[in-house]
């Protein structure tokens, strides 16, 4: 009788706690007090910040879930009853919640949002379709362009002790609500991920054999955090079918499969591609994007090529008198810049994707710009040849034709020279060479290019 | 006694005729005359072949075996002992042999070289490394960049009337030399596709069902002549991990593997970002490539430059008086044609990687050219407007800002409406949009932005 009237004055007084910790925590959130949110609970048994979750408004729920830190939210969320489990992660993708956490800045979230317990990302993702996925990622808080937003909860896990005949048992009864069998994940009772196992292993191997002997333990794997061009490169260079991620801990919590890494290739492609043509990429919807952010998106190469044209501009005010005594001059430029312009994009094209695609590395970089030089001389000899013979037949004057065709070989060694040379100088800088390169060979043909026109024909005009 | 003596003399007349056989055939091929010697096997009996090849020199050998037709190829193989057939397999691979084919013009090689018989491929690429398989290529008569090309011997192939557990059984002791297990094919006697198989139906199925029973009938396949581009566009949309390769009778002979089409995909990329950047794609090694062909590759594009600038030179001569009388005009040529190229280029390169990954349809065009001009104008008024100004403070002459200004706000506009309509033009008329566009729209921005410039300058200056 004491014994359970001490009890009772205990469940009491936890449940006088719990009404108080619900009622701040409640007010805290109406107020959106996120950082006061997460400060009330950690002093809170875990046990008790359940109890009290499962009294929220369901709006809420979810919200001060995420507060947790990862250790208390496994904890917390062992200790919520299966219904309540439930609702939880269909909360997830509920919209109110997902616009309270959208109006948060990144940082916010970041300073806030701990790495979700791989259990509950496992039950959370498993519920998402793949478009819900990318709408819950925000409060999943994996980043943009991560393992953690490309992988898929549906593999097939065992256990080291089973034997190779229960393994595939466990296979049968699952082979048709998973993404791939052909892998196998091998994991502990705290969810680590201590080994694979192919199909083809497990179906070479003696039946009575266990997983942990026949398991390979050197497991190739990236974290939710990787960057999905590493998952990609890493598949492309093992030949995986698919490979596994983990969370801080090396929790598994979902795998990353070749066909959704060749659709990682395919965007990152046209990214290269759309830095390459003076576009900044986004992953948007060409019809979904408005006007203005199209934009926004190509105004930034434009107004540096005005910041460049300002230096041509100054050398060539700097030398009109050469101009206007020659005025057949100026006919030439275009020309110039033109093929200045596409020869310097040339060596930076091949250079470029040599290094995205790692068929080049740095070291090689002065045996490449030695070769690149002399392919742009080669080209500048051919056509500044032909560009003279073409010259004079325009406009009669010998003179001047030879200034076009001498200045074209001194700019195509220019082109080609800066064309390869700067991508190296800003790879090994850790700049993109795709964005940074071809506002500098502009400037260096241009500015430069016109600079050698007007001083070679002073020259030879004798002006 | 009678019969003894009958067979003795039939094996001296087929003894005379084999040795005929094999010494005109040896003289023919000594004399290179291989459309003779093609003409003298039609009417031999493929054993009489069969023995005379094998008395051949070990060169000709394979070279002869090349001569027949692929019907009798499959006969004359089976007539051959299995030394000779794995001496003749092994002469697929030696340098002179391959020297040989090497000299033939393609269509010599086309008219002369049937398809091999499906047997004949596997054994002889089982035993080519990869890099064998590349240079084997011409002499097994596969184009370059096709299914032929980039297949693998190494599948698992099962019979109809097999049991899951015999399947299982064979795959147990094959799993170790092929490359995928996770697909197996289903052939008849004749080596005809006629289903395939999971390994994750496999083991899920009942193991006394029949691979009949469990089988899909309904096979995605290709031609051993499929080009490459379209091989990984299947595999990619389908989410295959391999995909098998037939000859025109459709008999097995190879399977594709997701990870080659992952190469596959990063080279026809690499040839795509070649062709914006006006590079000939080759996919020789650069440091192997002599500088002679790689200034070749890129001087194409460099020539069509001097044809059209001849078109703007004469525009910019036709209005010399113009620059004359304000040689500041002059200035901001180079920012003119620097920023249309551009804007051109940021357009055409949306539309180009867009009907390259068919996100872009052609019966869009004419929504995105509008979309396009719309941000083109966008674009141009905004830079005009800076441009004015910066021109103004530039040169203090407001005329001439007012001129460069107007000029960018039309340039941009042409540029962007060029940019985006011509790559449609080209798709539609089946020319490489990435090849074709930017001669075209270098056109379009020189020629018509000069003269656009010169005369917007003429009627501001009422000159």
């Amino acid at each position: 009788m004491v014994e359970t009237r001490q009890s009772s004055t205990q469940i009491n007084s936890r449940q006088e706690l719990r009404d108080l910790v619900r009622s701040q925590l409640q007010a805290l959130l109406e107020q959106e007090n996120l950082p006061g949110a997460k400060a009330l609970l950690v002093p809170v048994q875990p046990v008790d910040i359940a109890e009290a979750i499962e009294r929220l408004p369901e709006t809420m729920q979810a919200i001060a879930f995420r507060l947790l830190s990862k250790d208390e939210a496994i904890e917390v969320y062992e200790h919520l009853d299966s219904r309540v489990q439930q609702a939880l992660i269909k909360q997830f993708k509920q919209q109110e919640v997902l616009d309270i956490v959208d109006q948060m800045s990144p940082d916010d979230r970041a300073r806030l949002f701990d790495e979700l317990p791989a259990k509950v990302v496992r039950r959370l993702i498993e519920q998402l379709s793949p478009t819900e996925r990318q709408a819950t990622t925000q409060l999943l808080g994996y980043k943009a362009n991560t393992a953690g937003r490309i992988m898929t909860p549906e593999y097939i896990s065992l256990k080291e002790e089973m034997t190779v005949t229960q393994a595939l048992e466990r296979i049968r009864r699952l082979a048709n609500v998973t993404e791939t069998i052909y892998y196998l994940y091998v994991t502990d009772a705290a969810r680590h991920l201590t080994g694979i196992l192919s199909l083809r292993h497990l179906v070479t191997a003696q039946t009575e054999q266990t997983i942990g002997e026949i398991m390979t333990r050197e497991v190739v794997f990236v974290y939710t955090t990787t960057d999905q061009e590493e998952v990609a490169e890493i598949i492309q260079h093992y030949d995986f079918i698919a490979l596994p991620v983990v969370d801080t801990e090396k929790r598994l919590v979902g795998i990353v499969t070749v066909d959704d890494v060749i659709d990682v290739l395919e965007q990152e492609t046209t990214e290269d591609i759309y830095t390459l043509g003076g576009l900044q990429a986004g992953g948007d919807n060409y019809f979904q994007t408005n006007l203005l952010s199209v934009a926004r998106k190509r105004v930034g190469w434009l107004l540096i090529l005005l910041v460049t044209n300002t230096a041509t501009s100054a050398v060539i005010r700097g030398q009109e008198d050469v101009l206007e005594r020659v005025v057949a001059l100026a006919a030439f430029i275009p020309l110039l810049i033109d093929t200045g312009g596409n020869v310097g994009a040339q060596s930076s094209t091949v250079v470029i994707r040599g290094l995205n695609t790692k068929d080049v590395r740095l070291d090689q970089a002065l045996r490449i710009i030695q070769r690149e030089a002399s392919a742009g001389l080669l080209l500048g000899l051919m056509l500044g040849v032909v560009v003279t013979i073409w010259a004079y037949f325009l406009q009669g004057n010998l003179a001047v034709a030879l200034s076009v065709g001498i200045s074209l070989l001194a700019i195509a060694l220019l082109a080609s020279v800066s064309g390869s040379a700067l991508p190296f100088l800003f790879s090994s800088l850790k700049l993109d060479p795709a964005l940074m390169s071809a506002p500098f060979i502009t400037t260096a043909v241009d500015v430069v290019g016109v600079f050698i026109y007007l001083s070679v024909a002073r020259l030879i005009l004798k002006l």
